[in-house]
């Protein structure tokens, strides 16, 4: 190993920004700022590789690290002119995590390291200050018991005993809060503290203050794989990272007097992105009073009127930082008796809003270029631009007022009902339910139930804390601080002046403003919806142009064709305002659940069996022959005629869906699958079900029964459904298709050019695609002539899904007979690595949690195993058919590393649902710019 | 297109042997044999492409055909010295078809052709036989009016109607037989018969000669593609032919009177391969009497105290058939007033029993090379000499007699319910009963019927009628022409004697010597089987010499290893006996099932899913820390309690079952496969069965109901099975590696060596299989070091099933943690074309006969799809370790043309049931003879 621990003071910077692997996020920032000239506390890191040892080698640290500290302690204490665990001039440190990643509060910090029996003297008599050293002692203590001596309680029930002895001697002293607690009243707390420590750890506080830093130190790297830490790399899907860094500064103290102050700070709005500096601070308060939202900070721009050098000097640092850094910094700063120390920065977590405007503006401004800002949003969590608000329509028509208000800390508008813990959200909404978060103030502990919530509302804490860095992490609502809400969780209530609001009841939340109304307010389109949608104008919605700018910049850069998945006329127009450039998936099965047209459709379900049968046994493929054949047998005439009829009455239905289609593409290419799923769908399973459509059809219970049972299948997903329905009943195939070129000679006629492309699915051997495609083009020349048309005028393709590995294995024999393929990597995958997506839910989240899988495959493409068949296909295909068209239609076609992946192997284009389609475009054009 | 039509003479012939394809292998024989100097009624073929281009041209003939028609038949009429059609002197021919492969009576004939009302009289003249004149006439009407007029009825119910005349003229005579009839009578019935063909037809019979050969030539040719003969095809796997021969040839009666007859024969036994002339033969008859049933045939070899002179003419040319096509032949002949003609030869059909005696003594005869005896056999039929046998003690201890007797037309015993119709039949079999099918004689329609049923029976017909033909093809027990049998279809019931079988009654048949037992008799193990078990000594039993002799060639050409799938110690021993070198899979749930430790095993998955529950909420995977963890929660106590001691029964009885099958398999190889099913297939699904589960347990059947709901599955194929239970239950894939090497280890010890390799199913990303094989090795050196053994001593393997496509391509990174593959192609099959195994029978058939797929792919690997995953993962996996291990273990193993590609794409060995490994042995070594 190289070296283990990296010095930085204003005289001395051994690392830098670059560094960020070997140092930790927050080490090489500091390193970087004390290059930069900023005032930064001096101190040292100890590298993740140490933490990678020490996280191999049982706890032990590499030859040569203590006598690395030692000597940048020394250093430390040259710079500072103190001396750790000196009695009259004591230097106080502090210990911090610091991976390369953020991980806010996840990992353990120790702050005030150097503070002992004998020292606190000293510290009272250097800042002439007692009641401050006893403060910080007391402090020091509990954290260091906590943390270091674990006494930390284990579950949110249990209670810490440093809060404990804390609450009773100010109910003893009659105090309200921590500083109305008297000197010598920290006094009693420090030795309470330290008896309570020796008592419940088994040993006493050390009174050595190196044995406190080598405490602390390995308490922070081993919080690098506790629990929550764990479980939040988990869901922020952080991997391959070797640890944690340890950052050991020099202590400042907000927390010295009226001269002192701390505070966080965004150089611009993490919420909106505006170019405003944007921040809290708390006046005598220690930096994490502000994080852990125990008091309500003050906004940054009050410091100008309360410290107006400082809040200069804080406008200075903020304009070098973002200079410096080109991207919009969150920065830590402490006030020490009036001197401005900074103690953090890093690019800052932000909304997609924020991103959004944070970054078009800083191409405006000239500070990026376009394709850092294009490939700089994190496509992943761009469609919450697209997240619905509350109605305000809605609200102002019933004049309702916001029971309750507080700090708009994550935007969106939700509506639900109210759950108190962390727990009843996941068992709520396991069960279907719609909920709304409400905690005094969330902890890591609650983060599965702000996963589920539709919303998050706390009574305590700032814009930076941990319920509002959670949740805009999460695209999830939050209104945070909201004071006036005093919530009892033994009761499972809240009240709100005279009002009750219970467990179970509703309430919606608007998180761009802040406001909590008591009543259950519709959710509306987002902001872009709305201009998509004509009912806001562009004029009014600053939102919209930036990301019509933003939109305008990223399909620059794309090469990848976007489309989209639609069955319906009303979802095509949505993708196409959303910029979907056609249909790569229309499902035509979905249609026949319309209104009557099930009726039909079940007809033709009953009578398809029979129809089977008796071609079997008549060896008579031709409906009308085989009628003439079997005109003695009345059951299998009834049967031949009801398929034909439910075919005659289906197919209008069909045609007028394309129709609409069609129209709405206004001359984008439409594909359309033909019947995919196995007939025993279109039959209710259970009794009740049953007898209802046997009502409507008129015939007996027992006959749908006995039809279900006989459609029975084991492993539907791997039964008689896709192309294997068209090559037994080709009559349906045959009557989909006439419905597509019927539509296409109709609409083209009207004036508005038509590309369909006719999707055959479920194809794994090329012969069944050849008889499909056969009975296909049959049909639609027959159309396109009968309609005295061509197919120059209307060019339609036939093609195929891959989706079954075979047909990926052979695309070379598919292509010769497919004008497209379409990869339907949902299937793909079911087959691909045998998993039903229906049950696979009973070890897949243990899969990834075990690592065997990076992430569930079928929400983010496996691109070893399924791609690889894809990756094949492609090339097979191209083979034999150089210039045959390939998309992909599952869903991943709106997964960002997934659509990275189909820019690699050379997609013609990705198709996704409606509101993806913005979130694939963005993530086609960063796959251009990395490639 | 080239020479339409050849020609063959004593004087001049076209074709010869070599030209099959194009001549179909009757009219390639016939040239051949007339070439060789064999007497040959000349004549000439019309070719296979004349029939192809007939079918692709709706009907019409090449240009040119009619011309070279007319040419050949100038010259025929040179050859015999008779003119087609004349009134003196009229030449009579027929039309025959012939395809590539014999399709026996599955296409038409007519013969006879050129009798008129005209030339009949100079036919009668000329022969000195008026009643063969018109004999002749009436039987060219019959056929001519079936065949080309279509006077045949369509259905077995129908009648016949020049049956119907027949019958009703001679009962107006008094005639009990056919040749009752007088002259006068047979004038009359030819004036019936025109006038029926008119009647019914709507036209008359054709009096031009000319007319009556095209008429014919055309029927032929249709004739390729009736459904009898598509279904043959289909049944018999014949593909890609251009269609049938036509041969025209002169006619030679066999019918003039007392020095004529007709007859066919096999130069040696086509059921036992004995080297005897081996016929049968008919005085005074046409060939198709003989092979139609109709009449009981004579043995051939009264034929030498008959005609002498013509019998030893027939010995000769048996012989000098033999030496010439060096294989058995099938030859028919026709006496024609004392001189004989040879009217066919060709490759004769045969039992497996004699393709082996044959082959084995041709080699020994000098006639063959080993390696063309070894090639010639067809391994898919190999098995057979393991069919079943009547238990002849037990007809012995019962005093047995049999009720009647027939010819020994297709050996084996069999046991069932009688039918009398070939649905019937079909239906029976469809309901899981095993039956016999009773005809009096059985025609192309009853081969469906023939096709599900135990064993056969006619009541007329000799050991070349349809019945035993069919019969032996299918290996399908067969006693044939049991004339005491009087058959009553209409009352569904027979009568032998004073004795009545009726539909369902059970009788048992003996193919072997032709007896029927109108009882129960049971179904014993074949002759080889008995000497492999020791309850027949290998002297007493040539059969088994002959296998010993003919099975030792075979391995001499193999390179492809044998293994056998076996459960138990009995099968691998059975196997062993058949030649498995070692086992390819054990598939240890069977063994689960067995005697009280389902009862074990039940518990194991009712407390299961708790335990994994427990896991999660306390992150403890260790069992003892967990228990710990609960030890307040008295169900999660009692789950983790029962669940470890569900195990540790479990143990010992799996221990067990390993050390019967290492100790059977006596130093062989065995891959054992962990655990593979989902556990809810060892819990009842219906509520009967939960109850009695429930008592035997001591739980509600609630608990039973509830825990089969919540192991439900959609898609159970890709459910939470194979590696997937291992991964997520780690204890249960611990335990049955212990048992393993537990079991190893003890039979190592008592001086058996053993050879272990565990094997993972369902692997479908190398990360599965490292954690597998992570904790095997870990047991299995932990078991190892407890008995103080060494991996050197008990060389164990560790390697993966390849049954998940995804396995297949990604098999470079799987090899990494596998000593061997073993390709899965059932579930490969199932996973890569996407078809339920257990439900794709509603279209499968289907697909075959659409020609989508040419083989059910689960009988036959599909070579092109999943066999092109094999290859890749063969290739795969060599990059990574090119000396891994290769097998297969899926049912494909044991079937040649699958065993093929297994040899060509270089596996080590292939495993298959124990019953299969001699086909799989013969396969092989075809495989490398062939390569």
């Amino acid at each position: 190993m190289g070296k283990n621990v990296f010095f930085f003071s204003k005289e001395q910077t051994d690392g830098n920004a670059t560094m960020k692997e070997l140092l930790g996020g927050k080490g090489a920032n500091l390193a970087e700022m004390s290059e930069l000239d900023i005032p930064v506390p001096p101190g040292f890191t100890l590298t993740t590789e140490v933490c990678g040892y020490f996280q191999d080698h049982e706890g032990n640290y590499p030859d040569g690290l203590r006598e690395e500290v030692a000597d940048s302690l020394k250093k430390l204490e040259t710079a500072t002119g103190k001396i750790f665990g000196n009695v009259e001039n004591p230097l106080l440190i502090s210990v911090r995590s610091g991976a390369f990643v953020s991980m806010p509060g996840m990992m353990d910090t120790i702050l005030n390291l150097g503070v002992t029996d004998e020292t606190v003297a000293g510290l009272a008599a250097k800042s002439g200050n007692e009641r401050f050293a006893y403060d910080s002692y007391r402090r020091l203590l509990q954290m260091y018991g906590d943390v270091v001596m674990n006494l930390k309680p284990e579950t949110e029930t249990d209670h810490d005993p440093f809060e404990e002895i804390l609450e009773a001697l100010k109910n003893e002293k009659g105090a309200k809060l921590d500083t109305d607690l008297s000197t010598e009243d920290l006094k009693e707390l420090v030795a309470r503290f330290k008896a309570v420590i020796e008592q419940k750890a088994g040993r006493p506080f050390p009174q050595d203050p190196t044995e406190q830093l080598w405490g602390a130190i390995e308490a922070v790297f081993s919080s690098w794989n506790n629990p929550r830490a764990i479980k939040y790399r988990q869901i922020n899907d952080i991997k391959g990272l070797l640890g944690t860094a340890v950052n050991v500064q020099a202590m400042v103290f907000g927390n010295m007097g009226d001269g002192c102050g701390t505070g966080v700070a965004f150089t611009r709005d993490p919420a909106t992105g505006a170019n405003e500096f944007y921040g809290e601070y708390l006046m005598n308060a220690q930096g994490e009073d502000v994080v852990a939202g125990i008091r309500t900070p003050l906004p940054i721009s009050t410091l100008d009127d309360e410290m107006p050098g400082i809040y200069s000097e804080l406008i200075d640092i903020r304009a070098k930082l973002e200079a410096h850094y080109r991207d919009m910094q969150d920065i830590e700063f402490t006030i020490e008796d009036g001197v401005l120390y900074m103690l953090q920065t890093r690019n800052g977590k932000r909304t997609a809003f924020s991103w959004l405007r944070s970054q078009v503006e800083m191409v405006r401004e000239g500070l990026i270029a376009k394709d850092e800002a294009v490939s700089r949003v994190p496509a992943s969590e761009f469609d919450k631009l697209f997240a619905p608000i509350l109605d305000k329509k809605y609200i102002d028509r019933n004049e309702l007022k916001p029971v309750a208000n507080g700090l708009n800390a994550s935007p969106g508008g939700a509506c639900g009902q109210v759950v108190f813990s962390a727990d009843e959200a996941e068992t709520a909404a396991a069960a279907g339910k719609k909920v709304i978060l409400v905690r005094i103030e969330t902890s890591p502990e609650d983060i599965g139930g702000m996963n589920v919530a539709e919303g998050v509302v706390t009574a305590r804490g700032g814009m930076t804390s941990h319920a509002a860095v959670v949740a805009r992490g999460m695209g999830c609502p939050c209104v945070a601080g909201a004071e006036d809400l005093r919530i009892d969780y033994a009761a499972k209530k809240m009240t709100v002046g005279n009002l009750n609001i219970a467990q179970g009841d509703v309430i919606s939340i608007d998180g761009f403003v802040g406001d909590i109304y008591n009543a259950e307010v519709p959710v509306m389109p987002s902001e872009i919806v709305q201009v998509l949608n004509g009912e806001l104008s562009a004029e009014n919605s600053e939102l919209y142009r930036n990301y019509e700018t933003f939109m305008s910049w990223a399909d620059g850069f794309r090469t990848l064709g976007v489309r989209t998945n639609a069955d319906t006329p009303h979802d095509t127009v949505i993708a196409v305002k959303f910029g979907a450039e056609g249909i790569g998936l229309t499902r035509t099965e979905h249609m026949f659940f319309e209104g009557d047209r099930i009726v039909s459709f079940r007809r033709l379900v009953l009578a398809a069996e029979t129809v089977k049968r008796l071609r079997v046994d008549e060896e008579i493929d031709d409906l009308t022959e085989l009628q003439k054949a079997c005109k003695d047998d009345k059951a299998a005439v009834d049967a031949i005629r009801q398929y034909k009829q439910a075919l005659q009455e289906l197919l209008p239905l069909q045609r007028g869906d394309f129709e609409g289609i069609f129209k709405a593409l206004n001359g984008l290419p439409a594909t359309i699958r033909l019947l995919d799923p196995p007939l025993h769908e279109f039959l209710p399973h259970d009794a009740e079900g049953q007898k209802e459509v046997a009502d409507v059809m008129g015939v007996s219970a027992d006959i749908i029964r006995e039809k279900v049972e006989s459609l029975h299948e084991f492993n539907p997903m791997l039964g008689h459904r896709g192309c294997r329905l068209g090559i037994i009943y080709p009559e349906i195939s045959e009557m989909q298709v006439r419905a597509i070129m019927e539509a296409a000679c109709n609409v083209h006629k009207s004036g508005t050019p038509v590309k369909p492309e006719i999707m055959i699915p479920l194809v794994g051997h090329v012969k069944e695609l050849a008889l499909q495609r056969e009975l296909s083009v049959q049909v639609a020349n027959e159309v396109l002539t009968a309609n005295g048309l061509t197919k120059a005028e209307i060019p339609y393709l036939v093609g195929t899904m891959i989706e079954v590995p075979r047909a990926a294995v052979t695309a070379d024999q598919i292509a010769t007979e497919a004008d497209f393929f379409s990869f339907g990597t949902n299937d793909l995958t079911q087959m691909g690595c045998g998993f039903s997506r229906d049950d696979a839910g009973k070890f897949l989240k243990d899969y990834v949690e075990l690592g065997i899988y990076d992430k569930d495959p079928f929400q983010v493409l496996d691109q070893a195993g399924v791609g690889k068949l894809v990756a094949m296909a492609c090339e097979l295909g191209r083979k034999t058919r150089p210039d045959i068209k390939l998309g992909i239609c599952g869903e991943h076609g709106g997964e960002p590393s997934s659509v990275a992946f189909c820019h690699k192997v050379g997609l013609n284009y990705v198709s996704c649902s409606p509101y993806r389609v913005p979130v694939a475009r963005l993530a086609a054009a960063q796959a251009a710019i990395n490639s």
